[in-house]
């Protein structure tokens, strides 16, 4: 299969510069895209989460994949299981995936709260939500979406009191 | 920023030859990764939803982020947005990412529902769902992740009703 090229679209600001294992949920990161996308940035304001795709450059090349089963965490006490079982970062495309929530917009800016990515980590893509499969404990969406999808709104977009499901 | 360089690690048969506007939500596709892979899918039988990362190899090189306002779906009664504020496959990184059923795994390959993706798609990547933030209506997931995360499970890894929320 042939090989594909990415190109970053901007990247993380958070002054963290070493992985941490916990704590990442209360991190308040800036994704800073480059300032030609600004404009496709229009209306993300009004989702409350968004999905970051982003790019885990610090996994040498030689360590993509290398090894398919895996430790969750490196807990000797859990199973070995597959990588793609896992969210571990040492995949065959290094790819990282969290649901952030979205704190505010400015220009070309999002800060994000929850995004576990060290600082200058390039970011690849930015999704909102898609209540119709992905829900976030409490969710909130542009009106659009509602009319996209019908008169109801979806399901998900209807905010559940946070705490017990 | 230095590009990027991404390897298909398998790709998507479901016969669908033409993009479709609705009805994903039912088809059944096979995920046929490369056999070399087949170790990395071990325990993911165990969970009841995925995510997929695939390539929109459809798209022409030009038409990644050329346009960075769009009507969603192309409907004129709703508003131009961001492109960032829709999940339209006219992106920068034109990556694909769609929560799916997981119904069956055999050796390599990876039968699931829901995937909107065209016959041959290549895939980037297979992750479990992440119950702390993504929240798929009813979920369900292996027993060392509850315990991966603490005794008690995941408040989302309590099945909710189907309908209704």
């Amino acid at each position: 299969m042939p090989s594909i090229k990415l190109k970053p679209i901007g990247s993380v600001h958070n002054g963290i510069r070493k992985k941490m294992r916990e704590g990442w949920e209360s991190v308040v990161s800036e994704i800073v895209l480059s300032p030609e996308y600004e404009e496709g940035l229009e209306g993300i304001e009004e989702y409350s989460h968004v999905l970051v795709l982003f790019w885990l450059s610090r996994v040498p090349q030689n360590a993509r994949g290398r090894r398919l089963r895996i430790h969750p965490r490196s807990r000797g006490d859990l199973p070995r299981v597959g990588i793609f079982s896992t969210r571990t970062q040492y995949r065959p495309n290094p790819i990282g995936l969290t649901q952030v929530r979205l704190l505010k917009r400015e220009r070309n800016i999002l800060r994000v709260k929850g995004l576990d990515a060290l600082n200058g980590t390039p970011v690849l893509d930015i999704k909102p939500i898609s209540p119709r499969t992905e829900f976030p404990p409490k969710v909130q969406v542009p009106d659009w979406v509602h009319r996209l999808w019908g008169k109801k709104p979806p399901k998900a977009a209807i905010p559940r009191p946070r705490g017990k499901a």
